[in-house]
């Protein structure tokens, strides 16, 4: 073997109980073996981590097969293509894919798509111009359906996927109102990203903060954390209002996770629906040259927190999920 | 005055701290004033009883306004003309209103329908032909949009609304279960109006006797009820089930109904929306005219239990609100 090159990668190797911790994973080293005729090699820069991945660590019925054990661990990847003997690659292209926690990926090119660096920075392919912004775009377009004038609220509102719903949810007329952990991403949500309000739920005032950042009350909610935040926003919601349920990671470690009051589900004639992105392939094509657009002309901001080689992943993935990150979560493997 | 005759009304004097009771309730007499020109009097003969007029008792924030003490009791009436000074109705016409619980009703004729009770019998347009029927026809239609071979689970289901949402669906080609109380209104679902099954929510294994009634899932719930029958059901939902909230009466006593399990809606995917049928005015003439066909030609069956004379509707409501009724609840005026 001329390619002696070894790959770093993280396996998931045991399930939680509760909360998830380092144990849960290994790190090793196992040799690339030569490129065989159709595939492609791929030098991953940028591996993305993001809130649904707890959920594949549980052996629970859900809507993805669970992550097998032993196994690399999944993800979303950015990087540039080393070598190829598939003609749709060629050496040098920056590519995305869900290559998982590992430095290199090898694939016979499905699943694999060549991106413009350009104008769009190679990370932002797994952010903001990548599977979370269509997600934001697709809660918010395909669920909320916002009108002018409608105000709007979304959870987690500095992460990848809230910090993209309350800037499409302004450039559509609304009031935009954001729910954050902390005074200083409360700050970036209003002067940076230009939402009209974030309520601190750290505060401790959670219900009194929102009831006084959305005085006409909420049309649209973009739900990512479940739980008493759910519970606060329901409280205020509107006659007729939409709620797009995008993620409940305040329930990911399997405790119980009641929502208070559903019979609002009827007194306001509320719509509430769940989704996944991955089901709504057919406006992936619009939702990614819209969020494209956004990010080349400055107008669609976002912020990365870098975690910096392949071995301090799931150091990252935990703190992304008790909210320690501050923007979309990467880790940077070159 | 030459017209003496005294309206016998049940007016709404106090509202329930928690359950309601037939001291909530006062029934009086009032003298019938003149007729004025342009209005028309109706003897009522029947009396509609209906769940959500326990939600109108309380003076909470609700879609409806509360229903103001000391007026008579809000409700649908089904009767005769017996004195008309306007054009367009006479004496003798069969019509529907909304005069409440009183034996006579004065109006300008606003709000009145005329029916044709040659092949529906009076009665039927207050149940499954009148507004229970087309709540039952919005929700499944417009909210469940049922596909053949699917499972369609109804709670309440021998009462009003329940009945019909069965039937349709089975008509549609789907798989029907009730949930209902006892085994006599089980039985009923099943052998009179067809359904392919009917849990007993009495009989202690609700969730052990639905999992075996929905082998393959629930892909539309028709809610009534809530509480730990929505919690059931909600359990064995299929991915991209839908669910219409028509009521939840097991909470209008004003307890805690919690939702165990909300995130269901995310990982099933699933599309949770209230309604109110008096808000879906533009379907009420097709479903109208499709209840009535099916009442008509005896293919859509119902069933009614009819109390005798106004003083005893307080006493019959009650009863509704805790299952006693078996099927359509009415009051019989004359």
């Amino acid at each position: 073997m001329a390619d002696a090159r070894m790959n770093r990668q993280v396996l998931l190797v045991s399930r939680p109980q509760s909360e998830a911790s380092v144990d849960n994973f290994r790190l090793v080293e196992t040799p690339l073996p030569p490129l065989e005729d159709g595939q492609v090699r791929v030098r991953n820069h940028f591996l993305s981590l993001d809130p649904y991945m707890r959920g594949r660590m549980n052996d629970t019925k859900s809507y993805a097969p669970p992550q097998p054990l032993d196994e690399v661990m999944i993800g979303g990847t950015a990087g540039e293509v080393i070598e190829s003997r598939n003609p749709a690659f060629k050496a040098g292209d920056r590519v995305v894919g869900m290559f998982g926690w590992q430095e290199y990926g090898t694939s016979d090119g499905s699943g694999l798509r060549v991106v413009d660096t350009t104008h769009v920075p190679l990370s932002a392919y797994l952010g903001a111009a990548g599977m979370p912004g269509v997600t934001a775009w697709y809660g918010l377009n395909g669920i909320i359906e916002p009108k002018a004038g409608e105000t709007v609220v979304v959870s987690a509102a500095s992460g990848a996927v809230g910090s993209v719903v309350g800037q499409l949810a302004k450039a559509a007329g609304c009031r935009a109102v954001g729910i954050a952990g902390g005074e200083e991403k409360c700050r970036y949500v209003v002067e940076t990203l230009g939402f009209d309000a974030c309520v601190d739920y750290k505060a401790g005032r959670l219900y009194d903060d929102l009831k006084a950042a959305v005085p006409d009350g909420v049309d649209g909610y973009f739900e990512n954390v479940g739980g008493e935040v759910l519970d606060a926003v329901f409280a205020r919601m509107n006659a007729f209002g939409r709620i797009a349920v995008c993620g409940m990671i305040s329930g990911y470690d399997g405790k119980p996770l009641p929502m208070k009051a559903p019979a609002l589900i009827l007194s306001q004639r509320l719509k509430v629906q769940g989704f996944i992105v991955s089901e709504h392939m057919d406006v992936w094509p619009r939702a990614l040259k819209e969020l494209g657009e956004g990010i080349a002309s400055g107008k669609l901001k976002y912020r990365e927190s870098i975690a910096q080689g392949i071995e301090n992943a799931p150091q990252a993935f935990l703190g992304l999920l008790r909210g320690k990150n501050f923007g979309k979560q990467l880790v940077k493997l070159v």
